[in-house]
């Protein structure tokens, strides 16, 4: 069985998931010839970028760039996190035309949104702006529940998140996303766009009917307002990353009563939100090291 | 006079650029009060991010999120980057509110993306999905300069910005892209998007009315297909990045004929376009090292 260089054996830690990375899959990355600083000629590895135009019934509302996995999660999340589709909106299909390269999310009468956009076309003419008021709108009132993280289960996250093969590993120039309860990591999603990451995470919740209100979101990219208003958007309590904040970020996490956890490399992190939730119950230097090999390195920008 | 650790005075690195970061500027970071992981308070400084609407003409675009400055060159910079603008297209006015956190970018006559844009808004009703079909239509017959690059100047280049005092050394969470002449860093840009900070090179490339044909640019962000096309539209010939690569990204260079040099960091590359544009003059072994407290950590991501 093969193992990971800790001993952690692989099929153990795939185990956890119900949704994990398919480095496999030929159809996420391409090999590529290149010549190399030695002037030697090298073949690499990248991932695979395409566009994907998502229509919410007969309204074109964005042409994402994806690495194509899950595009109907994607379409789903995208127009949940960006509050033009909600609890009473009834979905009847999502349709995926790989050729057109275009999703359809259909729901059982126009919602608002469309209503909106139609007025809204009629003055301004242009949706584009709408996007971002949108979301500020959606989080109005929204107050995170109140639940305890424990460090330990941080350290653990980080620790399989890090060992578990994935497109990052493979090719580089990608982001990961996480959906986790405590220290199990259950759908890891990944994407050229951290947005996208997380859209595809705000899609599958969304269909599996799945409750958040427990869960732990963890993620390579950096925690600006858009990934803490999504974060927030999707009901889960707890946002954490291995990268930096953003001012706003912070602020939005504060106001909605996010746990917000930054700067988590090794032994390290920095708590910048609901600081009173956490529980330090593992001495930092107790903590799992964190692999060289493991650590991502600036191709994540 | 400062000096940088390898001895390298600061003052006349920074003479070397027309633009620097401006680190100082208290706009643009806050300090923020955390717990680390031992459970010490303690205070850090994060980046600013501001939304910033932009209009052309009376036609509302996007809002972007920025750290705010040089918004005019942001707003300029995108709506040229988009295709929105064109060469024929005369500027009478770029108007910044900073209360409202508007820019307005005004031309003598109306564009022809605004008529367009209101055809377009009868129809589909959104002006979204028209802007990644306008970027990749302006790309339509672009061919760039074939101007030889040194892997002499890449080296003393990264070198030169890794030891710039900027935004990222003091705050982390923020991309730069560097407009640079063979060895030398021009202008240099930080902004919460990596497009952000290419949007506003290309907004002081076009109100300086520079010529680029022999510039290089250099960003710490991924070679992602935005980033290729950004740079194809700005009539840059090179493109140079830390980070690794996108296929789509790759097959478009190599159709314009950029050359796209990437993961670059220390001693390492890989050119995956231009390789006959490229010449080793320097041997690697004598290539300068990168310290490690100016690598980028993941909080590029």
């Amino acid at each position: 069985m093969t193992k990971v260089d800790d001993g952690l054996e692989l099929a153990s830690l795939l185990d956890e998931y119900l949704i994990a990375p398919n480095p496999e899959n030929a159809r996420l990355t391409r090999a590529v010839e290149g010549v190399d600083h030695s002037g030697m000629v090298t073949q690499i590895s990248v991932v695979e970028e395409r566009p994907l135009t998502i229509y919410l019934n007969r309204q074109e509302i964005v042409t994402a760039m994806t690495i194509g996995d899950y595009p109907d999660y994607l379409a789903l999340g995208f127009l949940r996190n960006q509050g033009m589709l909600h609890d009473s909106d009834v979905i009847t299909a999502i349709d995926y035309d790989e050729e057109l390269e275009t999703v359809v999310v259909r729901t059982e009468v126009e919602t608002s949104y469309e209503e909106k956009l139609q007025k809204k076309t009629r003055t301004s003419g242009c949706a584009v702006g709408t996007v971002f008021g949108d979301m500020m709108e959606g989080l109005e009132g929204v107050r995170l529940p109140e639940v305890e993280v424990r460090s330990s289960w941080l350290y653990a996250l980080a620790h399989k998140i890090n060992r578990t093969p994935s497109l990052y590993l493979e090719a580089g120039a990608i982001h990961g996303t996480i959906l986790c309860q405590q220290d199990r990591p259950l759908v890891y999603m990944e994407d050229v766009g951290r947005h996208n990451a997380v859209d595809k995470i705000a899609g599958w919740i969304q269909s599996t009917g799945t409750d958040v209100s427990d869960k732990i979101l963890y993620t390579t990219g950096r925690l600006t307002s858009e990934m803490v208003i999504k974060t927030a958007m999707m009901g889960i309590p707890v946002l954490v990353s291995r990268s930096g904040f953003t001012a706003w970020g912070v602020e939005i996490a504060r106001e909605v009563g996010l746990t917000l956890i930054g700067r988590m490399r090794g032994k390290r992190f920095i708590c910048l939100s609901g600081e009173d939730r956490l529980l330090r119950d593992i001495d930092p230097k107790n903590a799992p090291e964190e692999h060289k090999k493991h650590r991502r390195k600036s191709s994540d920008g």
